[in-house]
């Protein structure tokens, strides 16, 4: 009550949201338990005074951006202090010659991208989330997306940023600038860690040049060793331009035709694999022939079996929609899991072929579907075997993560770990790479106040 | 004694030098002091076994690559073992479909780089010390160099590493993915921290596809307000490409022109700011003539005065020299200071001609020299005030780091911090920044035997 009072006093009455006033937006995926407040604080001054007060009581918080995280990083477990940044939204700074954005922690992603764009910049982070996902949450998971192979990841967008430490120091680190090498870059402490060593309430974000040109394909081809050649065909022959290389495996171009009639496969069935190619290019001119001709040069040597340019956004939207809106599809299947992982490329294949067999000998009905950003060594795996029941999940959980593990891949490669891959986490990372994460934990929480029961 | 002899055991015969058989190369620039013994493993074995001994027995330790840093990163002290990781130079592996290189720190960059072109690659750290400086030494560093406008410093190449921690335990995190969000980051405790939290032993660096074109133009501007018209005109329509962006001020063209006989200066003498612009590119059929567009379309917009395109590697030689290859113009100006600092473009200008006239008033004979990466934010500043003892070193330190605090800019952009910088540490970073600082060496070294009184 001490506590609650106290908190309550740091924030304004739309600050401080108690009991049937706490939306299900706070209570994330799974609903696993009741917050005991939620505090929406609207300046770094607050967050410093709610991390001080909970630090010293000893009160549990998890902080939350736009709860679209797939991993349940920000739901609360039950008694946390749900710390939204939801109402520090504000886009604080564009710097057109340092082609910096200065940005509060709950600003949306498309908010941050279209303020960009308005002053001829790409802010490269995108995915489907864009709507609700937060500066400050996609800082926290180190979130990818469609346009790694060419932009990297949000960390690679990120030159500085303001987190407020579990005890209510506030650490400002808001470089702008793309070199500094003045003693250890503290920023990367916050950087997919999932709010479990401090709260980001502010960022300075790396803006690059709008492109001038979109350039989208969509490609068959006959094998693996096909894809893995087109990879390196257009790596080499469009580099520094080519965005998206996102690859569908066997099954997924049939599941498509069998239950998305309202998705329009461009290609004959026949292909193993398809293969949507994208390159953001900056010459409007040159930059069509450019990429129909590099494609042209893969089809003469046999590497593609098939191709379709798109001639309109409108092409372009259908090729995406194979790739990222077959959820009507998914629904008929049935209850299904859903992964994330990073794998070598070279390993791929057979790490497909055996994550399939072995699920379908253990669930004859099932349908597994592989497709993912093939570029930067991530796919996702979709399985639908009847059920999403925690024996199902367990049995499925154990085929793919082991699969994973025998090639020394990572059983996360975007969402991060949250509560849902946290009993894998030693798949994945050595006993001494855990040991220096409780380190890290030990150091910066020492109460372990930050988002308990997460990642660690 | 004892330590000695212990050390002496894990190694072979030409792995333990003392006495007269430490060369020059082991005492640094400086030689501050000598060296108790120099180690020089060959495996990372014998490295864990070196700092176990080391930790136990409260033994101070600096680690050393190819000792070609300019701020005594690897410089001992007096009474420390240095650990040299000269002779773990192997390239373990390369992986053309992952596109990764694994290497040993003690591979020479220039080997490296090499080896990756062999195979049809490319290693983009690049740096004038290319020859002796290693993997491990840029990764310790963070270094930057000429190509990090289009690929980052040496951290954005780094995908995974392994590394022996002050008690000899052996963090080995060779991720080779792009994308790999399971758990906290722990690589990024190693980029940049100069030895500090541990000793990096082999890493994963990520390979890009060699370019097919390399176009370079030299040229002359009016002012500052052109220079940044051109950078964003050419990150715009050479997106992706743009690869060095190297801005010479006022003043260094004239100093070229009087004390250095043996360079050629392409341009006219009449221009306040020169810059060498170089692009990477994928089409050789095309790239050249849209280089060449583009640089017509700046000079007809009247950004640019006078451009001149490199037509052969000999003109590309020229170019490059006049940035890297002054010499002997700098030794004629006498004793000079050299700074490495970061700062948003936008305040670059003033900041210039602020240094230069405060040091003139102190020192009306001094000659200061001002140029850099302006595409990455980094200028480096070189002051003849006719000494470089104490008392002058402090004058200019204070004139320029102040100039540096004034703007928020960074006292080391690409350089670290070593020896040299360390008193200024506090001018770039905050007290909490600091303080987490000494909370991770704590952390991750808690009886301060790596590298000490470096860095902070």
């Amino acid at each position: 009550v001490d506590i609650a009072r106290a908190l309550q006093a740091v924030v304004d009455a739309p600050g401080f949201l108690v009991d049937a006033d706490i939306g299900p937006r706070y209570r994330g995926r799974g609903g696993q338990g009741s917050p005991m407040a939620v505090l929406r604080p609207t300046t770094t001054e607050q967050v410093a005074a709610i991390l001080r007060l909970c630090h010293d009581a000893r009160q549990p918080v998890v902080a939350q951006g736009g709860m679209s995280g797939l991993v349940d990083g920000g739901t609360p477990l039950g008694g946390e202090v749900v710390l939204s940044l939801e109402r520090m939204h504000r886009i604080e700074a564009i710097d057109p010659q340092g082609r910096t954005m200065t940005a509060q922690a709950g600003t949306i992603l498309q908010t941050a991208q279209e303020a960009a764009a308005a002053q001829g910049f790409l802010l490269p982070l995108d995915l489907g989330a864009r709507g609700s996902a937060t500066i400050g949450g996609t800082i926290a998971t180190n979130a990818g997306g469609v346009r790694v192979i060419r932009y990297g990841m949000m960390r690679d967008s990120v030159l500085g940023l303001e987190a407020v430490l579990a005890d209510g120091r506030v650490m400002s680190s808001l470089n702008r600038m793309l070199k500094n090498n003045a003693g250890y870059d503290l920023k990367h402490l916050f950087i997919g860690s999932e709010g479990t060593l401090g709260v980001v309430t502010r960022a300075v974000l790396r803006l690059r040049p709008a492109p001038r040109s979109v350039s989208t394909a969509f490609v068959g081809l006959a094998g693996f060793a096909q894809v893995t050649d087109l990879l390196a065909h257009l790596e080499s022959h469009l580099a520094g331009t080519l965005s998206s290389f996102e690859a569908m495996w066997r099954g997924y171009d049939a599941f498509v035709r069998r239950l998305c009639p309202s998705l329009r496969p461009p290609l004959g069935p026949e292909h193993a694999f398809t293969v949507l190619v994208e390159a953001l290019g900056s010459d409007a001119g040159s930059d069509a022939a450019l990429f129909e001709r590099v494609l042209a040069e893969a089809f003469e040597r046999g590497i593609v079996a098939e191709a379709v340019i798109a001639k309109s956004d409108r092409d372009r939207a259908g090729f995406w929609a194979i790739r990222e809106d077959a959820g009507e599809g998914f629904r008929k299947l049935g209850p299904s899991l859903t992964y994330d992982v990073s794998l070598p490329i070279a390993d791929m294949d057979a790490f497909a072929a055996s994550v399939e067999s072995q699920i379908a000998a253990r669930y004859p009905q099932a349908t597994t579907l592989v497709l993912g950003h093939l570029g930067d060594g991530n796919l996702h795996v979709v399985a639908a075997v009847g059920s999403r029941d925690a024996a199902a999940k367990k049995t499925v959980d154990d085929i793919v993560y082991g699969a994973i593990r025998a090639v020394g891949g990572s059983i996360s490669a975007e969402h991060g770990i949250g509560i849902e891959k946290k009993g894998y986490l030693g798949w994945s990372r050595t006993p001494v790479e855990i040991a220096m994460m409780h380190d890290l934990k030990r150091a910066f929480d020492p109460h372990g106040i930050l988002n308990p029961g997460k990642v660690l």
